[in-house]
């Protein structure tokens, strides 16, 4: 639900009559081609691993009940009206606290309440992005991220991560490849913890060797961390901006922590962007919901919030182990990511296998996954798959592992008995592609 | 708190170290240049006359509640969760029934929910505007609506208004006129119904007139109609939406029937551009609040929403006879525009007084209005004021319409001390401009 495959676009065509009215950044507006198989996918039968949509019955339902009363109970009126375009206060001095464990100081004055952190990746976007201007990010990458930056007609170039994250030596060699053609670079957009969709985090050495490449090159950085608490065992490096305010738009969101369902997120970014950022957001929507606001203060006020992160990363912890045990014992001979917190991992497939032609006969299989090409701006991905662990109860992995095993050895067969003998082992014998072979 | 007044420009400066970074758009994001103003004016001492906030304590709470913890019991964990990008099917059916009140049919696939039709109006400008494509509206219009408009680099073409609305004739002279200079007309952006802020209503013979017009020359109709259900005897004339559906983007919202908290509106648009606006609306927030959408959808399900709209008609209508008679006790020589409903009564000031300059002194004086240039994007509107009756009690409204006479007397004491006793009559009697002087 949470994401589109950023594959394919709509543009007008001669059935509609506002077809020559259209700007031209529309034509960089994509629909998605698996919409229509996600649609099928959504049927009760069906195992979805393709959707990012966090576990919301993990949260007991009384705690947000208690907090909607008391709201509704003690600031009504203003729960119900217009509030500032930059947030309620009281909140923006919470969200300060939930940033603290990821080791951020920072002033309330300097966040800003967004629809969800998706709409503080649009402002900013707007805000930065010329036609033609380059966002850095890496490969691969948030596919609704990409359709933002598409949105507004940035190129997105995509530097290659291993199991480390972003590696900063390919970082290094795309600015200088891309300032040898004349290319200006707006931002790097990077998802340091829990990678969506490798399921890696970056290593902490790397964390200030890239924030030190983006200031040498006078590049922003746009941190988006909405995992960054669901870690399972310890926590994930602290983030970049704890290191540097200066060069860093950090993106959170409740989404993953609460519920998505309110829409709340936050940017905090330097002084001079913040500003930009209320204008454009009281351009967008006057101001964010002050009931969405408030009730959230209020749960973060009243209820014990880290316990609830505990549980959700009890709920996510099992889950993530139950599909890495199911994928040993149905694809031993494949190669997958190990994240430490999150949502994802990132499967690679035998050579010769295409991630988007196999999933119609994935769904045929009553299995779902995101074919790798939604998350690269230049048709890369074709070797790999998504599978969310997020939403699926731990049964439902294993059904569906084993279901997407039967349709990958079924490729397989169909691959061996047109190719011959010769080529088996190059067939069965995953690339030594992202993710490397030796990280499971 | 709705709105800021479209005056002044905030760019970068050199203390902020992103300044070369931003697109060029951003120039065009607006900050208001009254906002410390308001700022002081939300003193409770002084008395406002300048915000759009609806009076939601006129909404008994326990409506709300119950739709709350209605949604909560039944549907808490599709509350909490993602949603569709185009809203949630249930409330776009009921958004039918609000919509047939004003004569509309339409299907509820062709509607979209928004975050507030604030978030339409930006999302089909994004749809629609490429740097320098004008925006036709009218003189004045909607201040926050021209700063979307300016914040994707369109140019604001005004057509004059009178007390019917916009004026055809004009419409016509000023398409003509646009095209013989090459310019590329994107859509004429109007509100027909108790304009925000001229207080008047588009007569039924010129809403023909005008879809006419916009037919002819290929010009879209984007239709605000944020207020059209509060009328205070009968109905205004039925909507453009409803005499024309390939030509018109209709824009409504619940932030004045219920309450903006919420942030709920919507988009009926053409087929075509429908398929866009959901496409432009994931990019932006992946999908609106489900929890905002079934506490609305319940409320119009459970709570008798049609009595509720007429207890606002009632709170309204009796705000703005108490305007329009302390406007009749204490500025009598003036000239004002007679709402036949919403929340915004046009005030035109004597000749040489400018409503911005004495804003300050209005506000030492403990009264706040909006000066008309905020509703202008080419410095009209000085000799205006934007009175708003929705918000403050009948009983602040004489008192605020009282200090605001003393205010104008004031300037005009001082105008006649120095241009001395030839120019009096000049000074006393308003200027023949919109309002014409017969409007009272």
């Amino acid at each position: 639900m949470s994401e589109k495959a950023n594959t394919g676009r709509t543009t007008g065509n001669n059935l509609d009559p506002w077809y020559h009215h259209y700007a031209q950044r529309t034509a960089g507006l994509s629909a998605s081609e698996v919409r229509a198989l996600f649609a099928v996918a959504s049927r009760p039968e069906v195992v979805s691993l393709a959707g990012g949509m966090p576990f919301v019955s993990a949260l007991p339902q009384d705690l947000v009940t208690d907090s909607l009363n008391r709201v509704m109970r003690d600031l009504g009126p203003t729960a119900l009206q217009y509030g500032s375009g930059q947030g309620v206060p009281a909140l923006r001095e919470q969200i300060l606290e939930v940033m603290a464990l990821e080791g951020i100081q920072g002033s309330a004055d300097d966040v800003i309440v967004t629809t969800g952190s998706q709409h503080a990746l649009e402002l900013v976007t707007k805000l930065f992005i010329d036609p033609g201007d380059v966002v850095l990010a890496e490969g691969p990458s948030y596919v609704t991220a990409m359709v933002v930056f598409n949105s507004f007609q940035a190129e997105v170039d995509h530097v290659p991560m291993d199991e480390w994250g972003l590696i900063p030596e390919a970082l290094r060699e795309h600015i200088a490849s891309l300032k040898a053609a004349g290319k200006t670079i707006k931002f790097l957009y990077t998802i340091p913890n829990f990678h969506n969709p490798a399921g890696v985090t970056l290593s902490w050495e790397r964390r200030l060797e890239i924030l030190e490449i983006a200031k040498q090159n006078d590049i922003l950085v746009l941190e988006d961390n909405p995992y960054g608490l669901l870690y399972f065992d310890g926590p994930p490096p602290q983030a970049l901006r704890s290191v540097e305010s200066d060069g860093v738009v950090y993106l959170g969101t409740f989404s993953k922590t609460l519920a998505p369902g309110f829409r709340v997120g936050w940017a905090l970014a330097p002084h001079a962007i913040r500003e930009k950022l209320i204008l454009a957001n009281e351009a967008a929507i006057l101001c964010p919901s002050s009931f969405s606001q408030l009730v959230i203060s209020e749960y973060l006020k009243n209820a014990d919030w880290k316990g609830q992160i505990n549980t959700f990363r009890g709920v996510y912890r099992e889950r993530k182990e139950t599909m890495l045990s199911a994928l040993s014992e149905h694809l031993p001979e494949l190669s997958w990511t190990n994240p430490t917190g999150g949502f994802y991992v990132w499967l690679t497939l035998p050579a010769h296998l295409d991630s988007k032609a196999m999933l119609p006969r994935a769904v045929t299989e009553l299995v779902a996954y995101t074919p790798g090409t939604a998350f690269y701006a230049d048709g890369g991905g074709r070797q790999n798959i998504r599978l969310s662990f997020c939403y699926p109860t731990p049964e439902s992995i294993r059904v569906g592992v084993r279901r997407l095993a039967t349709v990958i050895n079924g490729e397989l067969d169909l691959l061996e008995t047109f190719a011959g003998t010769g080529s088996l082992d190059a067939v069965r014998t995953p690339r030594n592609s992202f993710p490397p072979s030796d990280m499971h």
